[in-house]
């Protein structure tokens, strides 16, 4: 395994996608933190986290304060194993990734991409690690809606389950939203339809205001009014007699630095090919419908939600949690921040992930630690 | 005045604008239902409607169940009058009107608006009309922000105003997601600037894009998801192994349809204009600030919320309805359609309507009719 918190590329084969596209070499970074114990087969102390759409396999990063020693993802207890999803741009293959015909960028070649091909590349890479088992799955959002493909697709292969922040399905308004961002990139002059990897320039201005548009849906309403309001960005007048984009309210260049960070750090292929896998997640698809789908689960699953939530409304959790088949507890984190509480609300969430490991090992796991031998209890 | 229903236009003499920019030679559309009963300077049976930020002065189209003989707003009864904004391009002066100079479009040159230079044009098209009191001011959205500012520019000339669906001042989300609509026109290859009129090219997919976003701010998220979830546009597959966008979910189908009928009859410098127009919309501004600028309000004002409203949230209205000087009333529309319920939601905006015109005129209006010369009773 990966040394503890690097990063590392593992092959895993080939992929045949749920729509019957090929990628024939899929490579899956990931990272790792704690030592694993217990039956890679069995009964062990693996817990998978599964990161949001724009986020990525550092979970030290956007978990800080619950992943480590003594916080709720207890590095001393748990093997604490993050990869990066397939189709985004943190190491596993996406669009930016070379084809291996002739080691251009994959750009338009790039397959569409569903939830469950996520889920199936992350299993294969599970396998190519030697694990067939792991004691849960954890995440939020995107992560969230990947947990709980996992749960469907692999029951046999999870102890619990914890889906943070997400529907059962895209809704028609998330679906809607999320196809305003994949066209303000599709429209910016460089994107070349998504082949602009070897033109030397691109699209930043459409992947920044896709990115605008999401983060209005990530915060809370409330929160964005009380932090900005109709403030004036410093220095600048959006009053004046003539509109001037670098005359600006304060809201708007907060919005802008959402948007420039993310271009700098993001790949607009992975964004549109991941934007669009959410625009496909449904777990009811192939499976007789939605509730039919929750129904058979047979994972104990926790169910969080945020009442403040624009994107996933919490009566999108409700939904879940009145369906679902084995529903281990539900959760509302209750802030203004909206959406993203799932990681700003980090004292909300500590409880509620400690709760959610003492509720799927309510008498503890009794394991051999890979390092030292003795037996412990979580 | 203009003969019952038919769009006519009046000069209204020039308008300085609150940032200081001037328009010599403004234009204002009209439109008028029921023959006008009263005192021009007093007592009378004007009804001044106030139409939403793409909305027209065409008040029998858009509440077609709300205004004519017999309905809320009764024609045998009031005058009903509805311009159309200023700023717009269904007649009046905007960005696409020419320019007294030169005889081109005003394009960029045409100055910033606030709600407030909406108002005072309309004010100043009054007069022209020879009318300085008028019974009451209703309005929706961009309109109720109309309202709003025409209760404390001109309290002394309103005996009572309905303010539907609106704030007290632009939310910084709201800015955020209009801002996030202006940018979706201005990254147009055609937009030039705003100097696209001599172009031959409009920047209409900008203005369609722009128009998607805003759509989704207008419906309920829940009627949204209900009406489309996740279905196919009918004979196009968006589930195949490569994205397209000729292959759509139905929502999308929807709203590119939505985003097309606006381009084909909407001008995007118009939009552009209006949309910052309601960025710039703040009634504490240079009156102490927001709170106390309400508390001087002495007109009396129902205050009119819609449950499920994203973009105008039902906590603005009850903010309003807390802080206002003179609160006549309180009304929630309760509806899955979100913001749009003032306009779709006709039997509960009937009752609204006709109990705003019953608490406004409690004893009746005593008016000698203009063309009959009998009294009769409202």
């Amino acid at each position: 395994m990966a040394c503890e918190g690097e990063l590392e590329e593992v092959g895993v084969g080939k992929l045949r996608t749920e729509a019957g596209a090929e990628i024939p070499e899929v490579r899956i970074a990931y990272q790792r933190w704690g030592e694993f114990a217990g039956d890679p087969h069995g009964k062990n102390n693996v817990l998978l986290i599964e990161h949001a759409v724009t986020g990525d396999s550092n979970v030290a990063d956007w978990w800080a304060d619950l992943l480590g020693p003594g916080k709720a993802l207890d590095t001393r207890k748990w093997c604490v194993i993050a990869t990066n999803a397939l189709g985004g741009c943190a190491g596993s293959t996406g669009p930016a990734s070379a084809h291996p015909d002739d080691g251009r960028a994959w750009g338009s070649r790039f397959p569409a991409l569903s939830i469950r091909d996520l889920v199936r590349a992350e299993r294969q890479f599970l396998e190519v690690l030697g694990i067939t088992q792991v004691h849960a799955i954890i995440g939020g959002s995107m992560g969230g809606a990947r947990t709980l493909e996992w749960t469907l697709l692999y029951p046999e292969s999870i102890t619990a389950a914890c889906v943070i922040a997400v529907s059962a399905r895209a809704s028609g308004w998330q679906i809607g939203i999320q196809s305003a961002q994949i066209s303000a990139i599709e429209r910016d002059p460089f994107w070349h339809g998504g082949d602009y990897y070897a033109s030397g320039k691109t699209p930043r201005e459409g992947l920044a205001a896709a990115r605008r548009i999401a983060h209005l849906t990530y915060r809370g309403e409330q929160e964005i009014d009380e932090r900005f309001g109709v403030q004036a960005q410093r220095g600048e007048d959006p009053l004046g007699p003539y509109r001037a984009g670098n005359q600006r309210f304060a809201v708007n260049s907060y919005l802008d630095y959402q948007g420039e960070k993310l271009a700098r750090r993001f790949d607009a292929g992975s964004y549109v090919t991941l934007t669009e896998a959410l625009n496909r997640h449904d777990v009811g698809r192939d499976r007789g419908g939605l509730n039919k789908a929750l129904a058979t689960s047979t994972v104990p699953t926790m169910v969080v939600g945020v009442d403040t939530d624009i994107l996933y409304p919490y009566h999108q959790q409700e939904h879940i949690s009145r369906n679902i088949g084995n529903l281990l507890a539900m959760a509302k984190i209750v802030s203004p921040v909206g959406h993203d509480a799932f990681l700003a609300e980090a004292r909300q969430m500590d409880r509620i992930l400690r709760n959610f490991l003492t509720l799927s090992a309510p008498d503890g796991l009794e394991l051999e630690t890979a390092f030292s031998g003795s037996e412990y209890y979580i």
